[in-house]
């Protein structure tokens, strides 16, 4: 229906359409869109419901939508965002210089500052729509301050800041607390002085913990010398956390370089996998050389070869399950890196008991299929001694990483799986070698 | 420290050591006490610690510490969380009746009404700290309202809402403008009306997305009637979600029946791991008797075995790409269940690509260790048709899933990885048995 709008020229239906459709429609059908129907779409549209629809794109279409239109039309769409999202959308658009002269100019000085953070710093989180007033004022005078404000800017305040003549932060009031107490007191007798804050350098697991431990919607963000420098409001930080949770998803599959969206060209996206799988198959190719040194023992007992991708498939889930458990309690701070000696002991004592399980099970099979005994006593061997190396490596290796401030989330699955797997068939080839006698 | 602590009975030191311990300095050495020393350590500080601690700790852990506690040691601490925050414990902890016993006799029906919600509902998650008055008030008695609930209850207040004689839900006021209002005008002037709400079935997934589009601090419910009967927080709903995710990723490497912590007994954990490795390892053996069956041709060519794992795990890693893409697309409402074909299509050209890079890389690999160019054929020719393969189901399973009403996150794997592995196996040995002639 947005197509065919879209295709028509009809803007009155396109509004009529935005406002009747859900957000999760909308989603799905714009970015169902070609880019010159796109681009079609957003002519037709008012910057404030381009502002909406921006809004419910992917990050990297959103960027798209606005690197391609006017500079002009682009500015007027992001005036409709808090400023810490203007930054946000500017730190990644090509042609933000541009967009920025389509700014006010104060304002475009002020977004060009917020540019400068690291993203994922306090300071790039932050946003300048905060109330702040002088420490010398009344209630009465800080409420009419907030009247101008509201009547200019429609804010949604929830508190403001108290700063000092050095514009240092000294207290934040709670509306609540300004709507009750005497106009006539003055603020700082109503505000909770030194409140709590954030440097512009905290990072975002910083600003997270800060937002854990203090039921706010807005935190405050100081300079070097702690003047008031800007707010990190919690949807920013959420919003952040989601992204970065969202990313780690991608790449623990390998896909690298940035979210993937089928909408993409498809030679970016086929790069974007294929870092990962040309790496992957590099190291299979090395664990496989195990069997390849072994063909002798593989030729007297071809039933082998039936066992080799079981053992590599079950021990490397086995270590996956470890390394889920390890990757929540490190997120959880229930285990640290200096855990180590800790989760291999926990890991050994369950990697035994599965171990055998499974072994057990996977020994009858092949007990049970080639009448040999031997045969299953080195398979199921085998896979008991894969799991239990698997549980131990897996468990601990995203501690040892951690320690090394390399991210687990990205590389302890490679790790364990090539090291598994080289395990597994070297142990498994090497004991049928020793009791070759017995199984041919 | 804080097992020194403990074990020498130092209240004063553990205040003090809470006191100074960052949140996670102190889950970290909590979560390392043993269970009576956990016990020990409650019994020495007051409740608000307590309750405190029990906040940070993961869920299984705090229900454990409320269990073992005194059933009126447990309501103190408990008394200590929002109501919704209660409700959660209560609905999960064995000695929940005798618990509420210990509230006070008002509280506790309320609580027991909320427990009998489904924990993922909107009535689950809400919590009865809120504030309405009745519409036919001024703004100054709503004002002295506040005031008087504030002095009772030190209520964090965000808005109020107002609720007609029949307590149906007709408007809500921001504290803003209650600030900026004139004190004589009626609520029903001041407020918002007809709020957005939420009815008291809504799944956890329609709570997000009231939260998504209404940049406010809790939700008010209604039930069926249109009364309010509570507010969910927008932390509440924040924190189910997290947990829904952190279960998800658990499960999806195959940890089931709840979470997994290293301080839980060892057979349980066994248990919950061995659950899905049980079933993984039957799914491994049927895919592993497609290479029973051509036990023939491997003889016959042995190198062929080598080749077996690499082309399992990388048409599974090429697979859990796609499979991780659907997955990130459905859950921005890019992608739905009725893009099969269009997600179909973009696959098949992905995998046509990345097929070939790495069918072209295995195959001259193959080629080169045995110096026969139909080896690398037939090698490279079947990782080539098998990740087309993978990538295809991969990218497809997720919706069929969900059109299918089944939980993507945790099917799309195991499927995924048994039939790539049973078409993998079938493709490289019947394309050896179709030229062996030429192999040997």
């Amino acid at each position: 229906m947005v197509r065919e709008a879209v295709a028509a020229g009809d803007a009155a239906r396109l509004d009529e359409l935005l406002g009747a459709l859900s957000p999760d429609a909308i989603t799905h059908a714009v970015s169902r869109l070609s880019s010159d129907e796109r681009d079609r779409l957003f002519e037709l549209i008012d910057a404030e419901w381009a502002a909406y629809v921006v809004d419910l794109l992917p990050e990297d279409e959103a960027l798209g939508v606005l690197e391609s239109l006017d500079a002009g039309d682009a500015a007027q769409i992001l005036q409709e965002f808090t400023t810490d999202e203007q930054a946000d959308y500017l730190s990644e658009i090509e042609n933000a210089e541009e967009i920025l002269e389509a700014f006010d100019p104060e304002d475009a000085r002020e977004l060009r500052a917020l540019v400068t953070y690291d993203e994922d710093s306090a300071g790039g989180l932050m946003g300048t729509e905060f109330l702040s007033f002088a420490d010398t004022l009344t209630a009465a005078e800080v409420v009419a301050g907030i009247q101008e404000e509201v009547e200019e800017n429609d804010f949604d305040v929830q508190y403001v800041f108290v700063v000092d003549a050095a514009e240092k932060l000294v207290g934040v009031v709670p509306l609540r607390d300004l709507l009750l107490s005497r106009r006539k007191r003055p603020i700082t007798a109503v505000m909770q002085p030194s409140p709590h804050s954030l440097r512009a350098e905290a990072t975002l697991d910083e600003v997270r913990e800060f937002f854990d431990e203090h039921d706010l919607f807005g935190a405050p963000v100081v300079d070097a010398g702690g003047r008031l420098v800007g707010v990190v409001r919690r949807a920013a930080a959420r919003d952040a956390l989601a992204e970065r949770s969202d990313a780690d998803n991608l790449r623990r599959q390998g896909i690298v370089g940035g979210e993937e969206l089928r909408s993409m060209p498809m030679l970016l996206r086929s790069r974007r996998r294929l870092a990962w799988l040309s790496l992957n198959i590099l190291l299979n190719i090395a664990a496989a050389s195990v069997i390849a040194a072994h063909q002798g023992t593989l030729e007297a007992v071809i039933a082998l070869a039936v066992f080799l991708p079981i053992i590599s498939d079950m021990s490397g889930c086995s270590g996956n399950q470890a390394v889920a458990v390890s990757m929540r309690e490190l997120s959880l701070n229930v285990a640290r890196p200096d855990d180590f000696f800790r989760v291999l002991g926990k890991e050994i004592s369950v990697g035994l008991l599965n171990g055998l399980a499974l072994g057990v099970l996977l020994g009858a099979v092949a007990w049970l299929w080639k009448g040999n005994p031997w045969l299953g006593a080195v398979v199921g061997g085998a896979l008991m001694a894969n799991t239990l190396i698997a549980v131990a490596i897996g468990g601990t290796i995203p501690l040892v990483l951690k320690k090394l401030k390399l991210d687990p989330a990205l590389a302890s699955g490679p790790i364990l799986t090539t090291v598994t797997d080289m395990c597994g068939f070297l142990i498994l080839l090497s004991a049928a070698s020793a009791t070759l006698d017995h199984l041919v």
